[in-house]
């Protein structure tokens, strides 16, 4: 198995293949041609066409709302339950089949033998390894994790990593093509269970089915503390920058130096890790290229606007 | 000592006394300045002022552009470093100390014997229990956890619990004095440590700080995938409605019964809880109630509209 692959520039794709007729899959096919692609969506029998067809109706008026790309049409969406014919002009392709290792294994097994080897397979999925997806797939070089938040087709992250036998070239291919569509590509240091964003996603989930459980809090506390506090935040500023801001003048080190003991607190069910040297100079350092030239009155200052922007955005909506 | 309270109307309350210098006590006084209240800010040094002004300051430029009260004014502002006189006149008091709990068992003794007993004292406290911190109060039953989260006049999540010797009254006093005050109280079952919010907010950050040691995510990476990928959901909806709508028509119910093996997979470094029944019952309930009378395509729908609100309203800021 050669680990090498030779694809065409990202910026020449015209034609996507989108596989799986669920949200997911759904979301990605309106999103491509919101963005002016050719879409063949393929779906695994006729009976879901009707369904398909009302999630990527509902996607283009959230997408035609944002503004779509130049020619992008919803009438260029073709949809088959052939997947030879489905796959033939594909220049990439997002496989959104259902979260079953068997299931996507003889998928890929499949694609293997009739995508040309020079068109990036990217799996959508949430959960598996792509070491185990493309374990049975002949050209299992140019598969690669291309791993979406919900909706697809409005939130900007994609989660990118190849697995044992994909070639480091695949997974910059895809990184640059997400890029040049319009996505949030994050390429991963390694394969790691869950991804990032849905381990930091379950770390929130786990902690809080634990408080449900101990009667600590209701389903609606939880929901409600999130959207209140951290959560409008996060739309605009992760954890460490967050922290950063939360030290004042004296950033990340002078908040990890104040609240470090409390890292130790039993607040949350998970261990932390030992707060060692090394870690404190990750933080410090990384936390400062997040801030970049921005001092804290700068940083203070935007927070402020971005969180008054969502709030007022947000009361305009509740009208 | 007696377990009741009797308090004025929150309605009728004027004069608020905060207490402290730093971020989170001059976030306060902007805010309860901005609502048109007589505010009174105590700080431990004359020394203080000079930055307790700056801070207040910049948060009311913020207020501001959010809309004050009718007859807000900053220059009802009272800065005063005599205790006696912070809190002779006061309604309510938002304690917002340095976190050390010798130094919040010593103020609150003081505070107990000078402030009259009808006054609700909140602390602003992010870890200490009230149990703990009056110890040494002897009208303890007015004494409340009141944790806001940063910015305190952005934010609107206010975390109310009582110690030990609060009496009940006391903390639905409070829960009703922030909801006059404009905030949104969210009163705790019982008293646990880091509440509800600072957990799930601990538990992301944990989770954060294992990947960012073991080498699997940078700084950067963590805050990428928080920004582009769950944070703008979270500010306008929690993770269970979030999970209620993944699971389609189907709701929390399909939802679990698709990804409940999931939670046992090692994603985060978390041991979830066993998903039982009790607990799914509880999730299933909870979030049925959450989404109301909203069908799933509502629910979507809503979902939808609030993202492209606050994607507009950031890409505006950012142009």
């Amino acid at each position: 198995m050669s680990n090498a692959f030779d694809g065409i520039e990202p910026t020449a794709v015209r034609n996507v293949t989108c596989i799986g007729a669920g949200p997911i899959g759904a979301g990605w096919s309106a999103y491509f041609l919101a963005k002016g692609f050719n879409v063949v969506s393929y779906i695994h029998s006729k009976d879901e066409e009707t369904s398909l067809r009302g999630l990527v109706n509902d996607a283009w008026t959230s997408l035609t709302e944002l503004g779509l790309a130049e020619g992008a049409e919803l009438a260029r969406l073709v949809v088959t339950s052939d997947l030879g014919a489905a796959i033939k002009d594909a220049e990439f392709i997002q496989e959104s089949a259902p979260e079953s290792l068997p299931l996507k294994q003889a998928l890929y097994k499949t694609l293997g033998e009739i995508v040309p080897p020079n068109v990036v397979i990217a799996s959508s999925t949430s959960g598996l390894r792509m070491t185990d997806i493309q374990m049975q797939c002949a050209t299992a070089e140019r598969t690669v994790v291309g791993h979406p938040f919900n909706p697809p087709y409005l939130l900007p992250l994609v989660e990118v990593v190849g697995g044992k036998h994909t070639a480091p070239g695949a997974v910059q291919w895809a990184a640059g093509f997400y890029t040049v569509a319009g996505k949030a590509p994050l390429v991963l240091k390694r394969e790691i269970p869950g991804f990032i964003a849905t381990r930091l996603q379950e770390a929130i989930w786990r902690e809080a089915l634990h408080m449900i459980v101990n009667d600590e809090a209701s389903v609606e506390d939880i929901d409600f503390a999130v959207v209140n506090g951290p959560g409008p935040r996060w739309a605009m500023m992760g954890p460490c920058l967050t922290y950063h801001i939360g030290g004042g003048e004296g950033g990340m080190e002078y908040c990890l130096e104040q609240f470090g003991p409390a890292f130790k607190l039993p607040w949350s069910r998970m261990d932390a890790p030992e707060l060692t040297p090394a870690l404190a100079k990750l933080l410090i350092e990384g936390s400062a290229r997040l801030a970049g030239d921005r001092d804290y009155s700068t940083l203070n200052r935007q927070r402020d606007a971005g969180l008054i922007a969502i709030r007022k955005a947000l009361d305009e909506l509740a009208r």
